[in-house]
């Protein structure tokens, strides 16, 4: 194989080489089941390996056992890998003899190219011109760590133009619990895809009339939302920031000033030309507005840190073949804040926002992340704004914060914003894959460019340093996380459906209703199935619908004032208590933002 | 005179007389003291009466006290006022003997037009081409419900090019009590005005650099507007709302299909220009989002009616030149919602409407309003979507919630939309000024061209009927009112600083930080004065920025664990209570939601 060497680069030397081998075992297996079968490419892959195959006939799942089990019978049969070198002619010949049009044409192209001799690997009865590497026989290859995955169609070369050969996907591991693991992993990925289930929670929908990247959130999808931003306004209360709410909308002067016009240009929708007027243009990220705000009139040095946070909606172009979900999209809403602060202030400032992230992480039950730290390379001068001194003392303490604060990070020189150093919030889903959860950035650049100022105790005018932060980034990035980590059952606190409450049969449905009233009376989201199924299809209704709690009501309930409760976290069992006991247990599980959503939390005691 | 009738029609003829009359009184005073002073026009006005003159030097305060003496002793001398018709030409040339250029031009002017004949007004010696009417002696005007207010420059016949006149206003009403009334309500409306207060109490600011009409919500202003969204996040949960977010943008093809291109293209923001792609347009408001997420699924009977609620933010395109504060912008945030229901209920869904406005009416103590009924006219078919069941149904169903409602009400045929009647809600201001506070719409005819559906109990589908509705307006306009409502001064839920604690001296600053913290971490907004200036300099401070609470501690207030407690609406009085009590009767204020900005809110006795 002499192509697709990219995809290898990280998979390491040994695993490489049984990746690659299996894919000439399969083919030596296919071409036993099906004799005219000619072959394509057959590269190692990230999770394995492929081999493309030119068929008359598809294959069946019948004849896919069959490859697995002869591929199984190949590895257990020990047989060794053999290198033959030929001239370039010599083995377009060799491949002519074999009836392999699809190689014969690759031969004569790399005979073209210059290459004077090709290589072939033979292992019993099968050759295939293959540059390698592979392993000396097949019994290196862990019989139960593979296994064939699925079937595609992929053009020859990838031009459709080109026949449409059949590709086969095998999967391979170093051990068959790595393999378990691998498949484990992408069981939950399926499960969990924050597009599958926010259509199944209906939390958003994409409208092709709206427009692509531009969710529409749908009543569920903007509770968690409202919750979100809920527990930000509270959080940033408490740690003193103030709220502000800005226009999406801006002349176009304002980002000539901040740079974002011409530099980030194309990010950013195309402008709105009024008649008379300045261009008007849509906020691609709120700081801008925000400092307008700050230089409305004039700061003193009493005044900071000014803390001022919006949950600011910002939209940036992307291409539309881009968007996907949540994760990609034109239209997000941001957890954004700014703080304007003096010099002296900035390692406490810092800390604090590093802090409340770790504060989130805990909330959320986070424990893989981490967080890199974007430095600036002094040699590269013209990449970064020039004052030394602001770069030296703000990377000072950006690095005195993370090493007091004994959160794994790492520092890559050369990383950091033309503005500033930066810290970049590095978080792991329960499904394997690692994102940038959220920014820090200090600058020093903006205040210069807005002028911004405060008259310090000297009587003298001063520049403030600002942070830029986002903690929970944007509501469509974060939820998109929170459901995949969830699985999309959400902790009472954030669940779009608190309590559903389902009476045993219709003549239960006025109780169910005061139980419902009960808990909207304290502002708690609940909702009577009062449909005409059996108990057990609304049972099963709320699960499905990942109800955290379900409370079911009969004749014994509503004589005793009581309910009968059942859990998503633990279905099997159910408890009965009073109806107010019942009550105060949800506020308490709201107000006390409890992750009830994980087995191992406690409930809380009431009464 | 012969110009400005229009100002006249509602103030009736007495009033109308007098006010006229009133002109040309002072003309008559001002000649006496200043000979020179040359006549341009004189009419009654909506607040009394103004005079044109043309002089050489312009009119000091000193001359006006002596012209409005003079006027009142023209008043006692009861002149009568006398009318003289001439022919044109004779009119003419008695104002050229009387040395009245501009009288002269105007007298020619009409001659021109084909008047053959030009009166008159004469009382003792001054005379006045004037068409009336007037009193018939100076003695009917009331001498103490009239008097000079202000002095301004006016162009003659209103043309830059033409000279510069000085145009003397006087106020006239029908008794001394009017009149009074009058001068305490215009007092009212300065000292009252949002611009003014929203400057002084910073709750608002418009930044050039991002545009007019598109006011930045600063951190005051944002309380304002987060309380009033809870409000109404806890009002709709209560009455059966869910909530939705919806992007701020949308394809230029939705608002073809709502119809809002191109007929109210002028009140929108051009559009954004993607290259391949639709154009985009900025939303002039939230419906056609609202029925995507109606259409993202089909619906059923049974999940009707469905209300839809956002505060969600809109941008209309109006001239700057017509911006202004907080009344006139060009991007606004909305408590809108959409109920989508069957006919079967429209009637109670709309009762449930009005009794919600009703309600936020009660809560803000409004008493001064009523309800606009507009109707179709039937004879006008062009004017109104064809379906004269639909508007007899909804029509009919608009009438009777009124009238069973008690609420004043007036109906206007012919004022209804274009898609439905509707009910505008008019509510008086303290300072006088009636305006449309919302409008609930009813609307069959977006069903139509969205073609929203509900699958009914027979299996079949029906289009739901929408009512449209936004109690609590536009923050922008909503507040501005409260602002003007409250002369600034919020209850202590809404209030930007709910409690300001003052120390005494500064050894009680730590004392003071432990009573703010302990507000605080009841989310409460507590701010401690730590400035340097005297107790009487802090305590006028709180004042001025009108928070409701302020609480004073000192030695006593340290050794007993308690605070000193003023409020706002009766600076006099101050009572002391232990900490703990005094925080939980903050925190029933807010609870409640208790108008405690007015004197005669009873406050929550508490412990």
């Amino acid at each position: 194989m002499h192509e697709d060497h990219e995809a290898n680069a990280d998979m390491g030397e040994p695993l490489l080489r049984r990746r690659h081998s299996l894919a000439h075992v399969l083919a030596q297996a296919v071409r036993e089941v099906r004799p005219d079968a000619r072959l394509g490419f057959g590269p190692a892959i990230e999770t394995g390996f492929y081999y493309d195959f030119l068929l008359e006939t598809p294959l069946s799942d019948h004849d896919l056992a069959a490859v697995e089990e002869r591929m199984r019978r190949i590895v257990r049969e020990d047989q060794p890998f053999q290198r033959v070198d030929l001239p370039a002619d010599e083995a377009v010949a060799r491949l002519e003899r074999m009836g392999e049009p699809l190689k014969v044409e690759w031969a004569r192209e790399l005979a073209a190219r210059g290459e004077a001799s090709l290589s072939f690997y033979e292992n019993g009865a099968f050759a295939d011109l293959c540059e390698g590497p592979h392993v000396s026989r097949t019994g290196e290859i862990a019989a139960d760590a593979f296994k064939l995955d699925k079937v595609a169609g992929a053009y020859w070369r990838g031009d459709e133009k080109r026949p449409m050969l059949t590709r086969v996907y095998g999967l391979a591991f170093p051990s068959r619990d790595e393999l378990d693991a691998f498949l484990e992993q992408r069981r939950l990925a399926e499960e969990r895809d924050h597009r599958k289930l926010g259509r199944e929670l209906e939390l958003f929908a994409i409208s092709p009339e709206v427009g692509p990247g531009l969710p529409l959130w749908l009543p569920h999808g903007t509770v968690v939302r409202d919750e979100l931003e809920a527990l930000a306004r509270e959080t940033e209360f408490r740690a003193g920031y103030e709220r502000v709410a800005t226009p999406h909308i801006t002349r176009a002067q304002l980002y000539y000033t901040s740079g974002h016009l011409p530099y980030y240009q194309e990010g950013m929708f195309p402008p709105m030309r009024l008649e008379g007027e300045d261009d008007y243009y849509l906020k691609p990220m709120n700081c801008p507005h925000h400092h307008m705000i700050y230089a409305h009139r004039p700061r003193s040095y009493r005044e900071l840190p000014l803390r001022l946070a919006e949950y600011g909606s910002v939209y940036r172009y992307e291409q539309s073949g881009a968007l996907s979900g949540l994760l990609r999209v034109r239209g997000m809403t941001m957890n954004d804040a700014h703080i304007y602060c003096r010099p002296d202030q900035l390692e406490e400032e810092l800390r604090a926002v590093v802090e409340m992230h770790r504060y989130y992480y805990d909330l959320f039950r986070l424990s893989s992340f981490w967080m890199r730290l974007s430095l600036h390379e002094p040699t590269d001068g013209h990449k970064y704004v020039e004052d030394p001194e602001a770069w030296a003392y703000s990377e000072g303490v950006l690095k005195r914060v993370l090493a007091t604060l004994d959160i794994p990070h790492r520092a890559r020189t050369g990383e950091a914003a033309f503005y500033g150093p930066k810290i970049d919030f590095q978080i792991r889903n329960v499904v394997g894959r690692e994102e940038t959860a959220s920014t820090a950035q200090l600058d020093f650049a903006m205040p210069q460019r807005f002028d911004l100022a405060y008259i310090g105790e000297d009587g003298q005018p001063h520049r403030p340093y600002i942070i830029h932060r986002a903690p929970l980034g944007t509501h469509e990035r974060f939820v998109a996380f929170l459901v995949e980590h969830f699985g999309g059952a959400f902790p009472t606190w954030m669940a779009p459906v608190q309590v559903a409450v389902i009476p045993v049969g219709e003549r239960f449905l006025g109780y169910a209703g005061k139980v419902a009233a009960a808990l909207r009376s304290h502002l708690l989201r609940a909702q009577v199935d009062d449909s005409a199924e059996s108990l057990n299809k609304k049972i099963r209704r709320a699960t499905v619908a990942k109800v955290p709690n379900v409370v079911v009501v009969g004749g014994r309930d509503e004589e005793q004032g009581a309910v009968t409760w059942r859990r998503y976290v633990s279905q099997k069992e159910q408890i009965s208590l009073p109806l107010e006991a019942f009550v105060a247990t949800v506020q308490a599980l709201r107000a006390g933002r409890l992750m009830d959503n994980f087995a191992d939390t406690e409930l809380p005691k009431v009464g």
